[in-house]
């Protein structure tokens, strides 16, 4: 693995997971990897679960972390090829990106989609600017269009609490008072679709459908209570339009998962990847049942990313 | 000792002094407790000798320490049970903590009054919702109504400069600019007026009496020449009025301490949690004499802070 | 070495360049120095490489690293000896420095000019109230004047790439569309001036001579194309008039660093202290060429850092 931004740069998934639980029952078992490494983490945006576990991932690696809040710094990145810099841009990111190389064994980044502009987002044009000039091994802590640290994390959750070896694992599309970026359900169907013991389903109401290139011919039912039916697990979460792009088209509160829409279920075990807005996308009765998996979930963030540079730094 | 939130919590306060005493003269002798841990520090409001004071202590016990800034991240909390959250609140406190719970071992956290809901702040509503949702030790790193570290910090200070077994300790108020939280002095009276080798004088204009829980019985006297009279150790500090909830009464600028107030003392050493607004609420004469410990006071800051680490730790 | 504020505070600058390169041939090699301390790092202004360059360094060198950024925590600090603190500023620099002086084992400040009090910035008021309040050695991280860690990075960069024994570098200076300090060139001269084994000169219009205290006699040519005859470095660079303190006299574009600029050099290698504004104070071609010297000259700040902190705390 040279450097992790989805499941195609993963390889042998199941090697991973495989890894994945063997670091979680030996979380410090593996600190000579770490030793005299500095993961770099730069943020562009906001981050409670990704900026706190990959610091303890680190920790935990031996290795030690700095994290640098692009934002708040107040320092403003060229992106364009050749521009003139007499504005507001502060440094081009091709010296930004080389020179943040020379201090860390890897780097961590975070980016977001602009939600206006469909082609820039889906080409992941600053993301592939980050891979371009960067020198070590780059993880992406959430790009434009996908969180594949979530979906391995959600992937280490399932393989642990899953009852039987085949599970039907649904994606349901959940209200929401924003329009929030796809990342989060195009990874998680990027990283289910793929996995030989799950039977995958996606609803959501017509108008979000999500990018075939993520979905991969995954089955998509647009009745809910249909495609619960007989669910071992369910992801709720909400998303803008991919179609239409970045809008809300409508936000049919009846979506929102309550113990009711899980009735059909084989007592399935809940999943979000947090934050959630209670009693909006999913009601308290479902997230403080005892089949909600929603901290497991977010524990299991330190694992994926652990195992992640385990990989890239062994 | 499960968490560290005011002196109840302590039990035996001997031995914890006598524990920090040891830790401070041998400060990187206990980094076995420390091995593998690592100390989440949560801001909801600025600080400086806390913070830094509390990243020292984690590093002197061999532990890592991360901090997050509630606030710069931008990530608002909702606190109500049962809410409906489609406002402007992101994450509910209960999935926030019990997730930061996952990526540390230990959790300090700074929480500040509203000072306008006396009932919510001596409530300690959202200190207490952290206990709930904590599956870790809690250290307050202050709260709405008490800075149990900064007392303890006040107490190894005493202990370490005192010329003789039993000593007179005044607390007196001194004016400020601003209306502040009654913590510190709270405090400072929770501890000591529970330390049996010390006699706890408390001195104020009328109007600014502190809550009896923390006061404890402990003398009033409203005459501050005569308060003062033979103490060996002075802890000047603003607060607000606890009866008429937040305000300030008045601000006497004859409060403000100078030699001349301290003429009547047995030569007292002189105490100030810091920060400290000069000529305001102390005079330069009293703050730059050889009397004053405050240097002491607050780098004993991170020995209470390590003493603490290291028994909820251990 | 006491402290570290500019190049008369290193003695034998050879030493120093010796130690720097053998650091960096054996980065990991030096981690009992460091073992137990820790170094604090204090930002007033906005920091990329020297924040991540300076913790890399106390990683390296077996410390522990905190930053605090004054700014951000809404900390304000009074400078006036004997003031009356009942306006803006919460805390006497007296304090807080003394305090920051027991978190750690040596503090790193970076300050910066006024731009519009030459007297103020120039006689480093701030700097030397900290320099006058710490009690632990200091590390100028750039001052109103000064930035003697890039200089020294510039130094074992040039050292790294001459090809020959003697060396001409140039400082020129460039065309931007703001007032920037004249921290960097006057530390450039500051170091180079006093190389035996290099030919400095320094070029850029007139009006923009700087501080002779910092020039030392070095040779300047307002001729930009006769200056960078035969060098062998060119370190370009904006500032603002000194004269004129912190103006814009002109920024005549023809300044801006070329392919053609550099025709009559000897084939010179390009150094900048980054960020560089791009095509306003050097073209791309310049800065993408195989003769620039700008990642590793940032590379270098690890080990300019790195072999600071060895001496300081050795």
């Amino acid at each position: 693995m040279k450097n992790f931004t989805s499941f195609a740069d993963v390889g042998d998934y199941k090697a991973l997971l495989q890894q994945a639980l063997a670091i979680k029952a030996n979380p410090y078992g593996y600190q000579h990897i770490g030793k005299n490494k500095t993961v770099g983490l730069i943020f562009f945006n906001p981050s409670l679960r990704t900026r706190l576990s990959s610091i303890k991932a680190a920790y935990n690696l031996g290795a030690q972390a700095w994290v640098l809040n692009a934002g708040a710094d107040a320092w403003t990145l060229e992106m364009a090829d050749g521009a003139v810099m007499n504005g507001g841009t502060q440094e081009h990111i091709k010296e930004a990106i080389a020179v943040m190389s020379q201090y860390c064994d890897v780097l961590g980044v975070r980016t977001f989609p602009t939600l206006q502009n469909k082609a820039e987002d889906y080409e992941e044009v600053v993301f592939n600017k980050i891979l371009q000039y960067a020198t070590v091994p780059v993880i992406s802590l959430e790009s434009a269009t996908l969180h594949p640290l979530q979906s391995f994390a959600d992937l280490i959750t399932v393989a642990e609490a899953r009852k039987k070896e085949r599970v039907k694992v649904v994606l349901t599309w959940a209200p929401h008072v924003r329009a929030l970026p796809q990342c989060v359900p195009n990874s998680f169907a990027d990283w289910f679709s793929e996995v030989d013991w799950v039977d995958f389903v996606i609803t959501h109401p017509a108008g979000y459908e999500l990018d075939e290139k993520f979905t991969k011919g995954a089955r998509v039912e647009y009745d809910q209570h249909q495609a619960l039916e007989g669910a071992d697990f369910v992801q709720a979460k909400n998303w803008s339009s991919y179609r239409h792009y970045g809008q809300v088209l409508q936000n049919d509160p009846s979506w929102m998962l309550t113990p009711a829409h899980l009735a059909g279920t084989n007592d399935a075990q809940f999943l979000h990847c947090l934050p959630v807005r209670r009693n909006v996308e999913v009601s308290d009765a479902v997230l403080d049942s005892p089949n909600s998996l929603v901290i497991q979930e977010a524990a299991n963030r330190v694992f994926s990313m652990q195992t992640v540079l385990h990989e890239l730094l062994k």
